[in-house]
């Protein structure tokens, strides 16, 4: 499948399929940086990879995200499954790392050794955070972590594009968070294949998940009368809240809503079920393979634009520069100077594959 | 400089040259459309760009962004200004239009003919949201605006990005709007030339303010400390405040923050006057100048991106699908498909330039 390994880096597949986490954790950073060495180990990694169930987890701050992610992780380990964790961190705008960082995070789980945990900034990946995310996704799952959640801060266009990592996105929302303002942001009803509503013992939690009925109910609606789901039918809200233990839907998913109250544990277990269930309808199902499908299709999609945007950059070298200084002094306008470029990348002869950084 | 403009659009180009705003009009929806003939009428455009003075305003959802550009429109209108003004919206979920839209926007200038207004929706610019907005720029440039005004909704990654297309970007808070948390966000500070503290007769105003000037202190002293502002000299509070009146400062920009009201049309004068004197900077010193080379060099290289993805898009054709099923059936991992994908696109013959789709 692949062409030739280096010695060094079937060592390094040994290492981390045995389960030293040295070697797992300097797997994770080549992956982060993108050496050309992760470029062999992804390649590498690639035939253990495909267990692991990945499940992201998005919405807006202070909806009590890291602690949800600390009670799956906790629920997980019930049932002797091993965990591995990626934190997607704002970028501190003054050290360029990331804000929160490993160090307050997950105190619980910190001695636990089946629990790996990692914050990623955000900044710093080329515009291809869902691409590093991804790969260090296939790293934890080739390593034989049985789950790997995905958390994200926010529910920005990147934050979005990250939970297309994930097979499940829950969406955590809380009452009086002003996420009628948050979820009308675009993707977000989308991306969502479970609803936590956390903090559920709080004010206003009804009326928050009668708001994300209503949503979910609309974009049924809006869906269906623009065609996207032929075939499918509207469910009545009493069916979406009740949908739990109905027969798996055979047409497009219907996102449940679980209260939860992550700080004493409550409803963690329904949502564990929430996100098996989705599970199965995406094994089940022929709509689920269909997007499973589709998520691939994604993945290459994402990473020949950035595999080709590398290879220019480093085919080009300085002929861009020239470029900038010819559109500056308008010689040329940026159109032509672009069509140029692209005229030059093409000419010039392949280098050999997966010389230079990945 | 251009290889030959097709007549067609060469007459469009002196519709929008001699004020047709019809023409103005289905020029920017050509070029959000990205259809064959923006191409051509971008390629023909660029010679009259290059005059007008660009502003993004930006900030979190409730600093008052919509009256505060409706007021500077009114200001730079009373100048004899004409003004053009990019709305970008977030995508409505369910129509995939813009949800704002123009018609509930800038009701005060309806009937001016020297305001254009157009919203642009978040999605559907394949990633490329900063390009539309550049390319729409330079339309509204072209046709002869004196100041296009680009204002975004949120401070996702991608509206940040599009504050990159503007001279000059306005960052809009407001007092009790938990500016904290967004000001946070990576990339905020490094955006902003001017703070605009919006709603400045509300109560907690001068806490909003104090908390900037922190903001900024802590900023200048980070970059000086990571050694990426040489020879820059950090302000003192006092200095930060009342340099309006200074002199330029020849290193680095130290935004100035303003307290406006933009309902009462309070402190919008003093807005204009610090954008002019941030003009003044781009233009008159070293800095200024570096700033705006390296500008220039981010849209080359974005533009070359996209355009690279584009034509491979198109010589590759099927066979991306065919990667698809050989990666799903696990006959490849996706890193070695990547390669060969890029392989077969560098190897096929170059189409003619601006042929098809651009």
């Amino acid at each position: 499948m692949t062409s030739s390994i280096p010695a060094h880096i079937s060592a390094w597949v040994e290492q981390i399929r045995s389960g030293n986490l040295r070697a797992l954790s300097r797997a994770i950073t080549a992956v982060e940086n993108r050496t050309s060495d992760s470029h062999h180990l992804l390649k590498a990694l690639f035939a253990y990879s495909g267990r692991a169930r990945v499940v992201g987890l998005t919405g807006s701050p202070g909806a009590g995200k890291s602690t949800l992610v600390d009670s799956l992780a906790g629920q997980y380990r019930k049932r002797q499954q091993t965990v591995g964790i990626i934190a997607i961190d704002p970028t501190s705008p003054f050290t360029g790392g990331a804000i929160l960082g490993d160090r307050i995070r997950m105190q619980r789980h910190a001695l636990d050794d089946k629990v790996f945990i990692r914050s990623v900034a955000t900044r710093g990946h080329m515009g291809g955070l869902s691409r590093s995310a991804r790969d260090m996704v296939r790293v934890l799952d080739a390593a034989g972590s049985d789950v790997v959640l995905i958390e994200t801060v926010g529910v920005g266009q990147d934050e979005l594009e990250v939970t297309r990592t994930a097979h499940t996105t829950l969406v955590v929302m809380a009452p009086g968070m002003g996420d009628e303002v948050q979820a009308i942001k675009a993707g977000i009803m989308e991306c969502a294949d479970v609803f936590a509503v956390n903090k559920a013992d709080k004010e206003g939690v009804d009326g928050t998940v009668r708001d994300i009925e209503l949503m979910i109910a609309l974009g049924s609606e809006a869906m269906v009368s623009s065609g996207k789901t032929r075939g499918h039918t509207v469910h009545s809200k009493t069916a979406l809240v009740g949908q739990a233990d109905a027969a798996l839907p055979q047409g497009r998913w219907v996102p449940p809503i679980v209260r939860c109250v992550s700080t004493r544990g409550d409803g963690i277990a329904e949502l564990v079920k929430a996100t098996e269930r989705h599970r199965q309808w995406l094994e089940g199902t022929d709509a689920g393979k269909a997007r499973r499908h589709q998520r691939l299709g994604e993945e290459l999609r994402e990473g020949l634009r950035e595999a080709l945007i590398r290879e220019a950059t480093r085919a080009l070298g300085d002929d861009v520069d020239e470029a900038v200084r010819g559109v500056e002094a308008r010689e040329v306008d940026p159109y032509t100077a672009t069509e140029r470029l692209i005229a030059a990348f093409r000419a010039r002869p392949n280098p050999p594959p997966g010389s230079g950084k990945s």
